[in-house]
C-alpha cells in the first residue's frame, strides 16, 4: 500500500483544491479527492506554493552570523571569517548545515545550492533534515599546482563518496572564482563535470575589483576569459553576475550559463546593484535567486530575497513595472529548479512533492487581492505553516522536529568564534 | 497602589536585567528588583528593545494591500488608488487603521505617524488598539482658492477634535505635496502650526517629476521653494527628501526640518535610491525611517524597513560601512521619538513603558554574536513576542486580542475594491 497524504481545500491558483501526495509525487490536484490518505492536512485558510529553491548559499555559515557586520570586504575576510573558519570542525559544520536547513525549511525553502568545505558533514545534515541539495564543493588551487593536485584529489574522492551517496544529494563543483582558481585547474573542472554530468557553480563578476583584476592578470573580463579557456557550458551556474556587458549576456546564453541573484549579499556587501536579469531572461538566461550565505546577509529567507530582488531591480532600473512578483516567484521555484537540474519548482501531477503552504490568516495577506504579490511584497518567511519534500513533511503548524537542540547546540558551539 | 509589570532576566544590552513598570513609566532596571507586581513576565530568552517609530505612513491604505502592484505611478493612482479610495466609508477607515495597528503591533511598532482623510476613524482604532500615534490631516487645495478654505475650515474642526483627545494621540497637519498644496495654503498651515505648536509632515522631494515641476512652476527646487515660502521649521517633517543637494541638507538642518526615509516605498516605486542619510545625519539633522502605506510597499514592518534602509545605504555609496545597524535602530527609536516630539525611543527609567521583547529563540538570533545586527539583518518583525505600550501590554506570546476578528472584517469589506 503506497503512502499517501491529503491536503484537503488548499487554496491553488485562486481556487481551493485538495492535493492527493503519493510516496514521494503528487498523484493528482482536483476540486475534491475522496479517497482515504495515511495522513490529512486541513488546507483551509491556507494557499499552496512549489517548494523554494535557494540556488547560492554557504550553509554552515549560519555559525558566523553577525559576525564583522558593517565591515569592507577585506578586513571582514581576514579579521572575521578566515580565522573563525580555520577554526570550523566536521561537527561545526555539521550543526551549522543542520541550523540552515532549519531555518530554511521555516521560511518554505526545500532545496539549495551550496558551496563549502567538508561536504560530507553537510550532506549528513541534509539527509537528516529532509531537504533537497546540490553540494558544492568549494575549490581553489591560488595558482599553485600543488595545491591544484590536492584539490583535484579531493574533487575526486568526494564524487566517489557524495555522488551516489542519497537520492535527494547530489555532488557538485564549486571553483570559488578567477582570482583564487588557475586556468588549468577550472579546465580540469569543466572536463571533470562533463565526463560525470556533474553541476559546477562559480562566484562570478561580483564586485568591479574582480573585473579589473580578470582584464589585468587575464587580458579579459571574467565573463570573457571563461568563455577563452572554454569552460562555459549548460552545466556551469554563475553567482552574482553584476557586471555583465550586453556582448557577455550574449554570450552566456550562447554557452546555456545560468545566474543566480543574490541581492542582499550584493547589496550588504555593496558590490554592486545593476544585476541586469531582465535583459538575461529576455536572452533566454535561465536565473535563480539566491540568498547567499548568512556572513553576506544574514539569513536565509528566499521570500525577503524575492523581494529584495525585485524592489532592487526596479529601483535601479527606475521602473516600477520591472522584476514584477510573479516573475520572483519563477525565478525562486521554476528557474531554480533549473539550476539545480531538479524536476521541481511546479505544483501539477506527477512533479515530485516539494510544496509549501502558506498561513493566509495573518496580515500579510490581508486583504488577498493578489496573493502572488503579497507573498512577495508583504509576508516574509514566517508565513510558511506547512512544508513538504519528496513526499514527507518536514514541518506543521510551523514546527520542525529538532528545533530546540539545533538551536542549542549551534549556540553553543558558535561561542568559539570571534 | 500603583499597576506593576515586572519584567524578569530580560536581555538588556547584553546583560540580564529585571524592568519594573509602574503604571505608565518605566520606573527601574536593574540586575534583580526584588517585588511584587500585577503582572509578571518571563524574560528569558528574550530581549528588549525600545518600540519601534514608524515616522511616515498611511495606516487604512492596508485596505488597498496588493492592488496595482508592479504599475507605473500614474496609472496606478488613477486606476486603482483614487478610484478605491472615492469608496472608503468611514467604519472602512477604521478597520484599516485597527488592521495597520494590529500588524505594527506584531512587529513590534509602538507609535506612528499617519497621514489621511477621516482621522476620526483612525484616532478611534489607535484609541483601541493601545499604540501612540500622531495624525495628520491630509491637506490639498490644487491651487483652488474655495477647496483652500474647505480644507481650513477641516483643519480647524479637526484640530478641536482630535487634540486633545486621548493622551496617546496628537493632531497633525499633512500638507500632501508641492504640486497639490498651494503656497498660501503651506503659509496658512506653517502659521497654525506655530499657534497651536501642532506638527506637520509632507512628502518633498520624492521624484524627480516632482522636482521638475517645482523648478518649472515655482522656480526652485522643493526645498528652496518651502524656504523662500518660509515654512521651514522644527514642527516640519518631510517624507522622502532623496533629491535634495548639500545647499539644501544645510538649509533643512539650518531651520531644524526632519527627514523620513521610506526605504521600500522608494525601492518599490522606482522613485530613487540615493538617500543621503550620512549627510543628514552629520548636519545634525533627525532622520527617521517609515514604511509608508501598504499601497507603496506592502507592509508595515520596521524591521525590514531598517534592513532595507541599511541594504538600499551601502549599495548606492559603494560603501559596506555606511548606515550601519545601531545607526539604523537609532533612527528607527531615538530618532523616530524626535520626529513625533515623543518622549520615547530609549529603555530608561523614567521614560514612558513603549517596549517590545524579542524571541531569541530562532534562527535570526542563532548564534547570538551581535544583537543588534542580528535584528537588523538576520530578523524580520516576526521575531517581536510581547509589546507594551504606555505601560499596558499589547501583545504577549505573539498574540494580540481581537486579532482574527480585525484579519475577517477587513478581507469582507476589501471585496468591493478592485
Amino acid at each position: 500500500m503506497k503512502h499517501r497524504i491529503l491536503i484537503k481545500q488548499v487554496e491553488w491558483e485562486g481556487q481551493p483544491a485538495d492535493i492527493l501526495i503519493e510516496e514521494t509525487l503528487i498523484k493528482q490536484i482536483a476540486p475534491a479527492i475522496p479517497v482515504a490518505a495515511d495522513t490529512e492536512i486541513d488546507g483551509r485558510g491556507k494557499a499552496v506554493i512549489p517548494g523554494l529553491i535557494n540556488t547560492h548559499t554557504h550553509a554552515a555559515m549560519t555559525l558566523l552570523r553577525g559576525i564583522g557586520d558593517d565591515m569592507p570586504l577585506m578586513p571582514w575576510l581576514k579579521e572575521k571569517i578566515w580565522p573563525n573558519e580555520a577554526l570550523l570542525t566536521d561537527e561545526d559544520v555539521y550543526w551549522g548545515a543542520k541550523l540552515a536547513c532549519l531555518e530554511m525549511i521555516k521560511s518554505g525553502t526545500t532545496a539549495f545550492l551550496d558551496m563549502y568545505y567538508k561536504l560530507p558533514a553537510t550532506a549528513e545534515a541534509v539527509k537528516e533534515m529532509g531537504l533537497r541539495a546540490v553540494l558544492s564543493c568549494a575549490c581553489f588551487d591560488r595558482f599553485d599546482s600543488a595545491t591544484a593536485e590536492r584539490s583535484k584529489r579531493e574533487v575526486g574522492m568526494l564524487f566517489a563518496r557524495l555522488d551516489a551517496c542519497h537520492p535527494r544529494i547530489r555532488f557538485a563543483l564549486g571553483p570559488h572564482a578567477v582570482y583564487t582558481v588557475s586556468g588549468a585547474l577550472l579546465q580540469w573542472i569543466d572536463a571533470f563535470s562533463k565526463e560525470h554530468d556533474v553541476t559546477v557553480q562559480m562566484h562570478l563578476s561580483e564586485t568591479e575589483e574582480e573585473v579589473g583584476y580578470a582584464v589585468k592578470r587575464f587580458g579579459f573580463t571574467p565573463v570573457r576569459y571563461l568563455h577563452r579557456l572554454g569552460v562555459l557550458s549548460p552545466r556551469l551556474s554563475i553567482a552574482h553576475a553584476l557586471y555583465v556587458d550586453d556582448e557577455e549576456i550574449a554570450i552566456l546564453a550562447d554557452h546555456g550559463v545560468q545566474v543566480v541573484h543574490n541581492p542582499a549579499s550584493n547589496m550588504k556587501l555593496a558590490s554592486g546593484v545593476a544585476f541586469r536579469f531582465v535583459e538575461m531572461r529576455k536572452a533566454g538566461i535561465t536565473v535563480g535567486i539566491g540568498t547567499d550565505g548568512c556572513s553576506s546577509s544574514n539569513n536565509l529567507d528566499m521570500i525577503e530575497a524575492m523581494k529584495l530582488a525585485s524592489l532592487l531591480g526596479k529601483a535601479w532600473r527606475k521602473d516600477p513595472e520591472a522584476l514584477a512578483a510573479p516573475q520572483m516567484l519563477e525565478a525562486a521555484t521554476e528557474q531554480g529548479a533549473g539550476i539545480l537540474q531538479l524536476k521541481t519548482g511546479r505544483i501539477a501531477e506527477n512533479y515530485p512533492a516539494d510544496l509549501s503552504l502558506i498561513d493566509l490568516h495573518i496580515p500579510a495577506f490581508t486583504p488577498n487581492h493578489n496573493f502572488v504579490s503579497n507573498l512577495v511584497y508583504a509576508a516574509n518567511g514566517s508565513c510558511v505553516d506547512t512544508v513538504i519534500c519528496n513526499g514527507k513533511i518536514l514541518m506543521q503548524n510551523k514546527k520542525v522536529p529538532q528545533e530546540e537542540e539545533i538551536l542549542k547546540q549551534v549556540r553553543e558551539r558558535a561561542r568559539k568564534f570571534v
